[in-house]
């Protein structure tokens, strides 16, 4: 990539507008007379108004003609009066309130004429922090349809415009990730070798790219950070803080966000040259990566992607230190449905975006997991981060 | 506060048997034969386990004795073993598997014999990313009984050892928030104002309290940032990324993770002198925060603080200025219930954490906001977080 400045890729309103069309239409076709929707990623998907989830609901009402509700609290009513697709801000001041919000829900939800039931992504608020409230089915005194999949079904083929700001996202985490390895230190704690090369990735994100702003809330929205040592044995180990050794392994995460979306870069790293077991677990799961990617397909049963891997680690002795799936969607959430999984039911499809990252995980070894992020494509796929997976590339001097 | 090393503050394991004994002694009392924990903090609350939430379920089965299952998928295997008030660790392989992983948690619910019903602090998995399930009272075929309040209850007043926590974490948020104010240099953006103190801040953290680490997930677990301009008027504003300027408002906000716990130390800071709208906003957020402070003690309704400040806010002719309540509780959560809310039911008694945040937000002057985080004592309260609330100390220079 260039260092050139550019524009950050973004949404745009009209994209917006056309997916509160397709989902809209997937509500009438249901009978729906309105649509509540709760989730934050979703309200985002479908408006571009990205906030700070807390314990005060936040609802999106979509009705007859798609025409938009955003029910919120007062610290977000500028914020919202400010989004262009919203076509009515209803503000309640706080919660809990004199008057539980979701009061002003049934008042918006009744005022929308006309026969028919009422749909939702989730049957409430989907509780989080200090929240408490009643079901919606409860607060209309009538079942609630859900809704959910109307709005999911189209979140999982990523448009144009989404593809192009995942890509961008993967280039950055590359830069990111190239930076972050060169920085590694024996002896340094995980964070003080990261964390100056994460901070000077992000300043090159602000200068390269004006205008660009994170849309995720919590961290600086630039990510190039890894786990160290014994501890890579839990998939989803925590830092530690202890100083790098000769022979730890080091599993890696870059992504940048790129108008609210993810992508994820994660490599297998040694301080030094691994011991011959460390370098057999590293093959096997190298080659476990290179089979997830070369079956991708579109029509392909995403299970199938799983059964493959499983059948090559027994195949390989390894299918015991499996601790997860392949892998999963990804986009304006850093997991998203649906799943190379065995259980999983959907099919591949062209525009599905999906991180490919089968991984060993070895008590007294450590943990081995590459992740890269993966377009499915008419002819096949497009793997989009461009980052070497050998063995070779990924040792640090000592 | 020293510089010098000592131990990071943390919950012992006694202490998270007590809090298990409190829950089921009440769960016992209502009834129960197994109260189901879904939400991650309380999970971490009674246990100690901080995970990354995904969209893989995690439950709690606090059964008779207060004896605990943990069932995890196999990413959190090896963690979840290493837990010690945990008696048994049921493993499911991975979300969406071949089978649904509540149906492993029913099997365990199922096996915890004896009459009583089951409680849960939320019907069912509390939905995140792509995760569709179940309501467990569906897949047990009968009601379920809302135990969330058993723990809830509990979390409202802060042991000394949680006060303790909250204590080191103000005082790493005030030093953190110096270094932060002392490094603004008009012209640059935020991030590259306040994101190489941050890490100096971090590395500091890293050196006096040797084992430290965060337990949440996202962030370094050392936070130090201020967002700046007229985006401070939307009370919860995102970075935006632009040059600071003279006459601009920045309201920041510094925490850092103690073993989970949190504080809030936030200020409203001006680059160079503020015009005269914008020191009498400053000044009546001022009265209100002292105000809010002032009535602080055992006994109170928390409503009262509320309706203490709005009352104030209207003779000072700003109430319309208000976007929010006086504030909240804190602890492993950022936001935590009860609220200094007109709505709130509960009393303040000794040991709550709380938040004292009266805003005032003018579209075009900016926001302005002080929080401190603030502990009620048997004699009135104490303030936790020591730093600077008076404007003087709080100009930038130009």
């Amino acid at each position: 990539m260039t260092t050139e400045v550019r524009r950050p890729p973004e949404i745009t309103a009209e994209e917006f507008g056309r997916r509160r069309s397709a989902v809209w239409a997937g509500a009438e076709a249901a009978g729906l007379r309105a649509l509540a929707v709760f989730y934050p990623a979703r309200i985002a998907y479908l408006t571009g108004f990205h906030h700070v989830p807390t314990e005060r609901p936040l609802v999106l009402v979509l009705g007859p003609e798609a025409k938009t509700v955003l029910v919120v609290p007062a610290v977000e009513k500028e914020h919202a009066e400010s989004v262009p697709g919203v076509d009515r801000v209803e503000v309640y001041f706080e919660y809990p309130g004199e008057r539980h919000p979701l009061e002003r829900l049934a008042e918006v939800l009744r005022s929308l004429a006309g026969p028919g039931s009422v749909g939702a992504d989730h049957d409430g608020v989907v509780p989080y922090w200090g929240y408490r409230g009643p079901r919606l089915s409860e607060l209309l005194g009538a079942p609630v349809v859900d809704g959910e999949m109307l709005i999911e079904t189209l979140r999982r083929k990523k448009s144009a415009a989404e593809q192009e700001c995942i890509q961008v996202s993967c280039e950055w985490a590359a830069r990111g990730h190239r930076r972050m390895q060169e920085a590694i230190r024996p002896g340094e704690t995980e964070l003080e070798c990261y964390a100056p090369a994460e901070l000077e990735t992000l300043r090159e994100v602000i200068r390269s790219l004006p205008g660009w702003r994170p849309r995720s809330f919590g961290g600086n929205g630039v990510t190039a950070m890894f786990v160290g040592g014994r501890k890579t044995a839990y998939p989803h180990g925590f830092v530690r803080g202890h100083g790098l050794q000769p022979g730890d392994v080091l599993v890696s995460g870059a992504s940048a966000d790129m108008d609210g979306y993810h992508s994820e870069l994660e490599r297998t790293m040694f301080v030094g040259e691994p011991n011959a077991a460390q370098g057999d677990a590293f093959a096997k799961m190298l080659a476990l990566q290179t089979r997830a990617i070369e079956v991708l397909r579109s029509g392909l049963p995403m299970a199938d992607v799983d059964w493959e891997v499983a059948g090559l680690a027994r195949e390989l002795g390894c299918a015991d230190r499996l601790r997860h799936h392949v892998g999963h969607s990804i986009g304006l959430e850093g997991h998203e449905a649906p799943f190379l999984d065995r259980g999983e039911e959907a099919v591949l499809e062209p525009g599905m975006v999906l991180t490919i990252e089968p991984g060993l995980y070895f008590p007294e070894l450590g943990g081995f997991r590459h992740s890269d992020t993966v377009c499915i494509t008419d002819l096949g796929h497009r793997v989009m981060t461009d980052y070497p997976r050998e063995l070779e590339a990924l040792v640090i001097p000592v």
